[in-house]
């Protein structure tokens, strides 16, 4: 046994020397049986090309496995609208809207409700009126309000269940607050969706009708929802996101907005997604196309729409390659809420109006995700396909040594029986 | 040597010719060395079945090992309370509240606030009056505030340390904000938690006590909380959650809405665990007693519930298995702010009414996420499941070769020497 | 062969023999080749070190890879401010402001504008009145109004292109919305950064001046942004921010606020990275400091800043290695927005006094990890160490068999031929 570093003489020769003598440095490498078997080779081959394929074209290039994910960025979104729009209700006379009066909440968040539609109650104070007929259609509770006053006794709403429908009304068509005498009104009861608590007294509500007298915000609302929706120009509107994303992991943030020194870019360009797509400034009714609903549908009833912006990030490729990809949705149909302003009237009496408001709920909702090169990642893929290659051997010694015609005779080939209490070795 | 393929004869033979020639289809297979040890053997199938059971049970089956995540879906919440309440303060009067009135923001977000109790200061105005004796108290700041005095050249607030201790007040009862005197009042001094600015005057607040006037939003608001919730028939109001949850990785959406045709089916059903998990529609007071919380309590001070969605959804099981799992979670004891309605009187100064508003701060927290079956994550876990075949092998060659009694014996028979120089390979 | 289970006796003796005789107990070891071939040992052995200082080292310490991770928490955010400033403008006189005046949202969200600066229209209504002049200027619209008048027939906007720049005014010094026949001024026009909608009129808007007159909320807003921010006093306004993260898949939840029985710690301590890492309460100019800006800059044209709270958790350490790192951010620039608070007159006309609204955007984001060890993450990181000490062993096969000087001895003995037909192995 000639060892070659210690003829290189002189320092690290002792280390070496001990090294070399405790075995240390012997390479050891499995010895293989050779078979010129094609049809097990060809199986090899495949399926380690297979394997191949499969970490270098998918784990590896399509599915980027040399990568590691951050994906969870911090977001920012600011927007602001921008638009006029003018409006002829009875109640309100001829009125213009801005933005101070059809964006709510006006701080510009990434989730805000642009009014289309409204119906408004002007001048409301506390007091003595009567339940409008259509509290009760509106709520669509034409069944459930007929069956309350016979089962007082539940406090908690359920479901209608087949003991309930018993007490169906006979004509649905007549409206269901009405009322023949005072008995039909018992003081306090307060339903879920009726306006108010009653008075115990049952007035005149019209020419034809007698409802309920109730405590309430008087005068009560009206049902009558405007046919065509009153803020239509919205459609001309425009809304300007920014959307910053900022990817921790990686200290890589990005804008949506197009870094350009012309500060009047923004003024006038319009968001498409070939022509400008750096432009993140949308007309509301290019946005609600986008979706696939119909501005005046929504504009009358409301709805809900979705701005999807999903940033894809690969940073290994100078950052260039990290732009936002915009999708829009809709949510919803038919959305509005209640809303009211206050104040003391000169009489010294609290007093607001009610606005039910029917419009768009934007809701801007960002998700991303930033890819790097990372050790871990490439160290796992490229790791668990040699783990992969030494599972085709296995599979073909399968293959060899049970398939094979010659199948005893490899299987005592590779095996080669290690008697202990005797000495040499020799296969079969 | 035979080369079958080459007997196949005409087109592809000459490259398998090639390629057998060059000795790429010979299949090699590592020769092993077969020791009828049998407690090696036995600690080998033992290992070998704990990494089977791992890979097959735990990773594959109980973790779903197999299936590619996406944890980061795009969340959209739509909210809406439904409710009457009447309330009876002296400021007020009978007040009747409804939607518009105890819901802030009223449009419908993921967190929202109702009120259940409120401190109304109506129709203050800009001007001088003097100082509430409950401002310090509030504060909870009697200490801090009697050595402000001393101390102004301090501009920020600091911990009370050792050195202040020496300006604690004689009578902690008496109440801080008074005064004897002009002097006692620098003009212009604003503390962090007073009502205003001095003007430099000392007034008569009450019969009893004098305070610094100060120039404020006259007057200044009491500090009489209600005793008890003002708006105690919040308990039987009704929250209806519409959440969406989309998975963009697997181009998949899901609501907690049932999707039914009977469009009234939300009007009447209320959420129940077993009964109704499907329901969207809470009752106040039911999910207030799921976090564990007292209704009466949080009504009267306010706090935070934190309403959890989580969605886990396996959509390999044909998205069935993907259902909202709710969890209701107390968050803070204790929760208030002011806000205030602002108007231009009749004599046109400008008027508000301040509200400090008690109420439930109600914040819907939407997390999810969803697996699919994936080629990577399942080559990862089988992959190392490999892996780990084969350190098995490597640790029962340590007992083998190091702890057996015929240890020697093994290891000259599995390590066969090689000499360079010389010619056959024989095992020692 | 001696069967030594079979030698212990009578009850799983005969399953032993069974397993024994089918070979299953057998303990096959690969046969490894002994070479003392010193370089590729020693290539071998700087191999192996280097794989296992990456899995040790590396991908199992330092990145800690034995954790799983859960990298979206549930997040609630609640902040409060507190403070009073004092401003003096001609259209308001003094005016004190309270919390319940410069926040915007008043409850305490994650999201929140603070009012530093403002411009006042108090009691404007629905009318007629000269458009101001400002209007353009404000919008940056020179160009695009002077053209807009000249094609009509455009009905989105679009940016000014080579086409457009013929239409440029010829003295852009001169007010663009200035007028001096009623020609001038298209009855119904609106243009999207005008104020209202033409009434086809031109009438005088000052001495020197004449403007269209539009149907708008009059008088409209005047241009004269205050020249520094009436609210300076919001540099000592403090803000508390309460912050609760929830590891749902660990079960672990972790407040920003010292878990503290002092209950006045949080009314005096400010937050300082070194000294009181702990005490969420920060003063806004020390905030806006730390995010690199400047208050009085901030304070006068707005701007919107990031708080970011990062939560950067090992549970695996008994919870006390979770605690929130802070960094503050600007994001933007000039931020307002405008507001209204409306109200009906004593004569029964809506009014509503305009708010332009300038301040700092507070932006909490709030981002977590948590780690904890877990079986199949260290699974997968020693096994895919595993593998790649195999593929050692592959790449110093390349050396020994391709590179050495007596390659071809070491592949004959590494490859021992077996030739099916004839019955013993010989390696050539």
């Amino acid at each position: 046994m000639q060892l070659q570093p210690a003829g290189t003489g002189s320092m690290a020769s002792a280390v070496a020397a001990a090294l070399v003598s405790w075995g240390f440095l012997d390479y050891k490498t499995e010895k293989y049986v050779m078979t010129r078997n094609c049809w097990v080779g060809i199986s090899q081959r495949l399926l380690q090309l297979g394997v191949v394929v499969y970490v270098i074209g998918w784990a590896l290039l399509a599915k980027k496995g040399y990568q590691e994910w951050d994906m969870d960025p911090q977001i920012s979104v600011i927007t602001k609208l921008k638009g006029v729009s003018v409006t002829q209700v009875k109640e309100l006379e001829k009125r213009l809207w801005d933005v101070a009066d059809f964006v709510r909440p006006s701080q510009g968040e990434n989730v805000f409700f642009l009014v289309t539609n409204f119906l408004v109650t002007p001048a409301q104070v506390q007091g003595r009126c009567p339940e409008t007929q259509a509290a009760w259609e509106e709520a669509g509770a034409l069944v459930f309000v007929a069956c309350e006053a016979e089962s007082q006794r539940r406090d908690t709403i359920r479901a209608v269940g087949d003991e309930s429908l018993s007490c169906l009304p006979q004509h649905p068509s007549v409206p269901l607050a009405n009322c023949w005498a005072d008995e039909d009104c018992p003081e306090g009861e307060m339903g879920t969706y009726s306006h108010g608590i009653k008075t115990g007294q049952c007035v005149a509500f019209n020419g034809t009708h007698r409802t309920c007298e109730i405590w309430s915000w008087c005068p009560v609302e009206s049902s009558a929802v405007p046919r065509k929706p009153l803020l239509a120009q919205a459609k001309n509107f425009t809304l300007f996101i920014k959307n910053t994303v900022t990817f921790n992991k990686f200290n890589f943030s990005r804008t949506n907005a197009l870094d350009t020194w012309d500060n009047t870019y923004f003024k006038y360009c319009l968001y498409d997604s070939l022509s400008s797509p750096y432009c993140p400034v949308f007309r509301i009714g290019d946005l609600v196309a986008m979706t696939g609903g119909d501005f005046e549908d929504l504009a009358l009833l409301g709805g809900a729409v979705g701005i999807n912006i999903h940033w894809d990030c690969n940073l290994d490729t100078k950052g260039s390659d990290c732009s936002p990809q915009y999708s829009f949705q809709l949510q919803e149909r038919g959305y509005n809420f209640r809303t009211a302003n206050y104040w003391w009237a000169a009489s010294g009496v609290e007093s607001r109006s009610l606005l039910k408001l029917y419009g768009i709920r934007f809701d801007i909702l960002v998700t991303g995700q930033a890819g790097k090169f990372a050790l871990i990642p490439t160290a796992i893929t490229v790791g668990t396909g040699a783990a992969w290659l030494g599972m085709v051997t296995f599979l073909c010694d399968l293959l060899l040594l049970y398939v094979d015609r010659e199948a005893g005779f490899y299987w005592r080939t590779k095996y080669e029986e290690a008697r202990a209490p005797k000495a040499t070795t020799n296969s079969a």
